[in-house]
């Protein structure tokens, strides 16, 4: 589905920074290509076509992309959805594009030749046919999903002149053909390797020590006064920022929302020389991108988006999480706070979509302190994290509040003895839980604040500090400017979004929502 | 982001099939083209190249984009992402291209003219300045995201020799220009509207009437027998069937997954002539088509992709909930019942996030009749719905037993007198809620069972109904083979998925992961 091709674009990408920051003309410690074969479906895919479009703009003469073009989907021949010139196609986004038989092995070989000798991207369209030697199914879009079956196994076997009785039979001379291969990339393994040693000079070493081993500890956190306030956007910045200058591997870019994402890394450069990276106008190709440079194992990667573009590169962000990828993600603008852009700009549903999937933490900060907190127990863990930031300004909470850590998920920002609620709040709803609970303290109804910048690692601590942070003996009302469906499992009551939101001022539309200090006391008062 | 230039393609197609089934020689009741203005995000976006490589196979005549070029993105000129050669890549999906100055009426004009007649979709690369006239910001990024300022407006006017002193003022000789124009377009209506109501024949006339207004009465709905076990993609692909043999303008089809959805229309054609559309492996484009579809006037469409894939389709999913399409999805393979294809392609966060997504509803029936039973329900609602649907067999309830019905999103299935708990389920777990019900019966455990095939209409009930279906006096457990976060709302125990689904067959992971009767009741023993 065109995740492989993106991903090999972001292998191709990785490799030329790596080697233009590694390399010297005596030692070439990175000194590969990227082959990847990709079929029908991976080039239909939208996805494909971005990040073949940015492969073309960055002339990356690393990659070798190897078309499988059988003519053949599910549904029938290619041509029922799918008739466009697909060399030209590649041409017209910066590609070199050759056009060989994929069943005879010569022209394989001197295409590939050919290949490794360009100042550009190569496509190799190897024109094939599906399930070649079966003799009913040969060139039978029946052949794509399900498997051949014994009677044509045999056949397709008898064919080529194999013993059909024999399964999983393999020559002495394949065998020993393969074993060919293997000793002789071994070989170029050992020539590269004690090559290296011997050539490597002090400074590549320290380098490339700093790129496999990051450490974190060297990080210069950013602290934020309390007397001002602050959008967790420009906090996050901020800390991006703090995270590259300690780490050489920290990298990464926006899909042309950089300006408003505050995710650029100021005075580094741009790639593919520096660590800015602009991905265009093409969130599921950077995703996908990204996972391709936590995968080559010298990079911590980000992307940055709106929050309601997350949903471009959902499938992206879930093959990150279930491949455990330390690639991180940067969503401002994260609720009706985005104000005029409207409904179409306003995440609702996306926390609970995210909250959702296995192996993907969320963070959501409630001032740019915590936001530095967050960053900390993200860097430490395996797996991917996101950042949802706000684009409106945030108190930053003074110290003596808040004096919880989110090392845990959520904890108590305030307590109270014999306290009628529990409120559980993220983000921009903590301060207003928190000024909801101090008006209604005035009137005598006692309130524990709960701030949980992560819902995931909340919900892996045992029930005893579950029941610390959550008094079971409190009414629990969680408030988020998000849909909450997935609060209810700690909250009795949740104020949420019910609806889309509406383009408006950000304050107007948190009154309009019904995210003022007024509306959730009044609510609460009738609980 | 691209959602408009596959929202053009749709409308073009929609014409198209329109004109084909709608139109005589005498009396072009279609006879109309599409237009569309777009920039550079959109044409960097995947999606509009799934579109716009989809309308180019179909050789859609009707269809004239115009691409508003000003090489100005939020982070700088195009350049820094995107090179690629626009006019050939058109040309190679098998549009015609010209090339104009954007800013020259004469040449709009001449290149809107000569696209009319042309048999290919048409792109007019328009070439511009972006915020021309404005002194200081014209051709600068800067002027993307944020307004010119007073000061530049002023200048601005003045530069235009307009009165910088008056805002929103349209001049009479403007004003003039524009009020013919209205005339004009009034005129062509009105001669269109009087020649369709003098030629159109009675079959014309009953055929439009029947667009304009489906009689759902008219559906022959299938009835399941009981002594079977169906997949209710089999029994969806059936009602699919059965409402289009009623109603004309009922069409979809699938991103290539046709003959696995079940979402053919048989022997109903294909697209331009036919209902059934082969959309490719573009399931983003194919959501945005059929907004658009649903938009026309005339059509209710349908798209079929794998469960997991409706991640590819999101934004789309969302812009139908915003604008309330009447537009269906089919999202076959809905679980780990999916089996050897293992994680990728099971979904586990999918139900989560679209019921989370306002305005849109997740039907998952518990077997065919269900199936059905949901299918009325849903298409006398206004909104999009998805239909879940399981890939392996579910036995078919017998009737003494499904006596409820969905209408209210949920509704008992088993009541029991002094019932200690209430199993709560959708789809496939439905049948193994009941069956582990009657196991812990004969154990002297009463259970109530509730099947919630719409969790979105159950939420809009009232108190009293949500009470009598799911007694609150008794511990409620919820089962499904999802993340299941959602479920809280209603349930004290989830039943669902912690992590990633695994590849094995079917069988095998449901007892894996717990949904097995024995796993079940062991886990209720112990609540």
């Amino acid at each position: 589905m065109g995740q492989g091709v993106a991903n090999a674009v972001g292998f191709a990408m990785a490799a030329k920074y790596a080697s233009n920051i590694l390399n010297s003309d005596e030692c070439k410690i990175i000194d590969h290509k990227v082959y990847c074969l990709c079929g029908d479906g991976d080039l239909q895919e939208g996805i494909s076509y971005e990040a073949c479009s940015l492969a073309g703009t960055l002339g990356l003469d690393n990659l070798i992309l190897i078309y499988d073009s059988n003519n053949i989907t599910i549904e029938g021949d290619t041509s029922i959805a799918w008739n466009e010139d697909v060399k030209a196609r590649f041409e017209a986004q910066g590609w070199a594009v050759s056009r060989i038989d994929g069943h005879n092995f010569d022209e394989i070989d001197i295409a590939l030749e050919e290949a490794k000798n360009r100042c550009k991207p190569t496509l190799i369209i190897a024109d094939t046919v599906i399930a070649k030697g079966a003799c009913e199914l040969e060139g039978s879009h029946h052949s794509h999903g399900a498997p051949l079956g014994e009677e044509e196994i045999a056949a397709a076997k008898q064919k080529c002149g194999f013993d059909d009785k024999k399964s999983f039979q393999v020559d002495e001379d394949v065998k020993a053909r393969f074993e060919i291969a293997v000793e002789k990339g071994d070989l170029a393994e050992a020539e590269w390797s004690a090559n290296i040693r011997k050539k490597i000079s002090e400074e590549q070493q320290r380098l490339l020590d700093q790129l496999e081993n990051p450490d974190f500890d060297k990080i210069e956190w950013p602290k934020f006064e309390s007397n001002q306030s602050i959008a967790t956007r420009e906090s996050n910045g901020k800390i991006l920022n703090a995270i590259a200058k300690a780490l050489p591997g920290f990298m990464g870019g926006s899909a042309d929302l950089g300006p408003s994402n505050k995710s650029e890394l100021k005075g580094m450069g741009d790639f593919p020389f520096g660590r800015n990276m602009h991905f265009g106008i093409r969130e599921h190709a950077m995703a996908a991108i990204c996972n391709a440079f936590s995968l080559y194992g010298l990079f911590i990667p980000y992307s940055a988006t709106f929050f309601i573009f997350s949903d471009y590169l959902k499938p992206a962000a879930r093959l990150a999480a279930l491949m455990n990828l330390k690639t991180y993600f940067i969503w401002t603008h994260d609720s009706i706070g985005v104000g005029e852009d409207g409904p179409t700009h306003q995440p609702i549903e996306q926390l609970s979509q995210f909250r959702a999937l296995p192996n993907f933490k969320v963070f959501r900060p409630a001032d740019a302190n915590e936001n530095v907190a967050c960053w900390q127990v993200a860097l430490k863990s395996d797996g991917p994290a996101a950042f949802v930031c706000s684009r409106q300004k945030l108190e930053v909470l003074k110290p003596d509040v808040a004096f919880g850590d989110p090392t845990k998920g959520g904890y108590l920002l305030k307590e109270r003895k014999d306290a009628k609620f529990t409120f559980i709040a993220s983000g921009s709803e903590v301060i207003l839980a928190l000024k909801s609970a101090c008006a209604l303290e005035k009137e005598g109804i006692m309130v524990n604040v709960v701030s949980m910048p992560c819902m995931e690692i909340f919900n892996a601590q045992d029930d005893a500090y579950k029941q610390k942070v959550i008094n079971p003996s409190t009414k629990r009302v969680a408030i988020e400017a998000s849909s909450g469906v997935e609060w209810y499992r700690y909250a009795d009551v949740v104020i949420g979004m019910q609806s889309f939101g509406a383009s408006a001022k950000a304050d107007d539309l948190f009154k309009h929502f019904g995210f003022t200090q007024e509306s959730i006391c009044e609510k609460v008062r009738q609980l």
